[in-house]
């Protein structure tokens, strides 16, 4: 069959969730893990364990793949280079990866192109700190520009003493520091295309995506109550994105719904939290298209196979064990499908999500999230 | 987590198309595989290589998984019996199994139990075959009770000469001799249900079966044109069947539709080629509710996600390498699910399959049927 093998840097719950799509497709995955109880190394033979932070490791892992894509984005650039430089396809290359990696990049990039962004300024001095005030009002949000998600590496600041702290502990931790307006949105959308290396592009339903503290709790998709036209502009957005960064593989890109009008507010270049949802609820799910697309195969559709599906993360709170639980989820909801990760719960940590498609979207929230809050422990017996 | 391991005896690609779910799930699998090659050990990281009729492979297999469960039914019932007894939760038993592993154990356990079968006579001596005869008429089937599938191990016989080579052959394999009726249908139907250890029972919607040579080659889900009230009765079947001899897991019952009756053909104690349609067109996959099913986890519900899922099985042609063909499959119809099971292409073998959903019946077979035949070389651009 010559089956293609596709190496997969980073040993978490996306490069696990990858491995079905994989199976259906005939592909074989290779993992680069750091210890073999890792969420993906748990359910992928092929497997390296190491550091994506080790030239040797990742040469090694690199060697008898076909395509090397990614389930975080914090390899080193130099290396990725080095990688396609030694004759390796690399899946979003070092050249779209780095507007991933580096905020800063990212909103130079995303201005030039004419996307729109929320008002930002890089901060290379203290000075600078007033004027932004003065552009954009307290609060307003600080970030580093290098290796946060999930909420961290975010200040909000209300005042210029906070700034001066943020600022500093940003630029001790050997990143540039970017300033952004506070957005004030009714909601946050996530827009997710597919892009191949030749170019052909598909765009998922928009979706709506809640986050607390940092962190994605649900997802309703496609959006509710989103006109068709502001759900288009969200689509090429997107595709516009893919394409003038060349990204290859999913493109997360979230936004800000202000009501008036949507502006960007973090990229994705990977599968992500905001489209778990179509693993159950669309035609092709994320992970058999970011596989089909690095692999530069035609792209599965994107369409949703349901009126409504709902996810809902699992975050671990005290509970360490859900299996009694689980069964009851089931009992309840022989409709739920739970996903789990396969990794130990820890208070705030992504151990698994919850899908249900149908008809009824407020139904479907009440049952999504009473399955997610029995399954940690919000709701007990 | 203290997710649980299930054992699967047999690297087949029923045992690969239980990884998706096991992952989803967050269950571990461990497959005894005859080589790390097969289907199933290349998505499985935990396989011991070795014979399900070899003893010291099997008992070293089962030490530490919670529950064992198949792949095929050709592990020897005495060792299940002693695994059993050393304590090993053995899904389905083998006092289940017993009936899927001989057709005149079967035969005797359906008539009992008043399911309608055909007209069936065990055959132990040559005399009995002009008897044979003379109730049913030439043409009728004479069957090895034993290790008869996909159409192997079943003579239909035109004479009594033609019946004596038949009696004798099997005899010499060291099976018993069941005669059947040859019975005129107008067409092939599966009933699936899904049974826990406590007794919990789930039936998936009936499906259309249709088989070329004895292999299944394409299904319709659910099946079209058929009465509610002989669907429900095939269901009825199938249910009853399975709490009649005690079966967890998936059980599939093969069906004759006569047009005036159904009678029971074969059955399968696992997942069945005639489910694979679930993968991508009902709420819960066959292969997830046999792991919730055999951990005696609830079920999940069998609905159909879709009116129709047609599924169309790839059989191996001339064309030994797919991967060209299968991207212009997918270019053509983005909506299409090719599932490969890492197998090498020899003629005649099932190396995966096609599923489509939708609508309109009639075109999502000339669908799926144009793929399967473009990706096995039927048609040639």
């Amino acid at each position: 069959m010559s089956a293609p093998r596709v190496g997969v840097i980073g040993g978490g719950q996306l490069a696990r969730m990858l491995q079905p799509a994989a199976i259906n497709l005939g592909i074989e995955l290779k993992v680069l893990a750091k210890s073999d109880g890792e969420s993906a190394a748990q359910v992928i033979p092929n497997q390296v364990i190491g550091s994506h932070e080790d030239w040797d490791d990742l040469s090694k892992f690199a060697a008898d793949c076909d395509v090397i894509t990614f389930d975080h984005e914090h390899v080193p650039l130099e290396f990725l280079t080095q990688l396609q430089e030694s004759g390796n396809s690399i899946q979003p290359g070092p050249h779209a990866l780095k507007y991933a990696q580096n905020k800063l990049e990212m909103r130079k990039k995303l201005s030039e192109t004419g996307i729109p962004c929320p008002v930002w300024k890089e901060i290379t001095d203290d000075s600078q700190i007033d004027n932004f005030a003065n552009e954009v009002g307290y609060p307003f949000v600080l970030k580093s520009a290098k290796g946060g998600y999930d909420g961290k590496g975010v200040w909000v600041v209300s005042n210029q003493a906070e700034a001066k702290v943020a600022v500093s502990e940003i630029k001790n931790s050997g990143s540039e520091v970017l300033a952004e307006q506070l957005v004030t949105f009714t909601r946050e959308l996530s827009a997710q295309v597919a892009r191949s290396p030749h170019g052909q592009s598909v765009a998922y339903p928009v979706v709506q995506s809640t986050q607390t503290d940092g962190i994605c709790h649900e997802v309703i998709a496609p959006c509710p109550d989103l006109s068709d036209e502001r759900a288009v502009q969200a689509q090429e957005i997107a595709l516009q994105i893919a394409k003038k960064l060349d990204v290859t593989g999913m493109l997360a890109v979230e936004l800000f719904d202000t009501g008036s009008q949507i502006l960007v507010n973090e990229l994705a270049m990977r599968p992500h939290n905001s489209g778990h949802w179509s693993m159950d609820g669309a035609v092709t799910s994320q992970f058999e298209n970011h596989l089909r697309a690095i692999l530069d195969w035609p792209l599965g559709s994107p369409a949703a196979s349901a009126p409504f599906t709902v996810m809902v993360n699992l975050l671990g709170k005290d509970v360490g064990n859900l299996h009694g639980a689980f069964r009851h989820v089931m009992a309840r909801d022989p409709a739920i499908k739970v996903h789990l990760y396969g990794k130990e719960v820890r208070p705030g940590r992504k151990i698994g999500h919850i899908n249900i498609s149908g008809d009824n979207m407020e139904d479907l929230l009440a049952r999504a999230w009473h399955a997610a809050d029995y399954l940690t422990g919000v709701i007990e017996e």
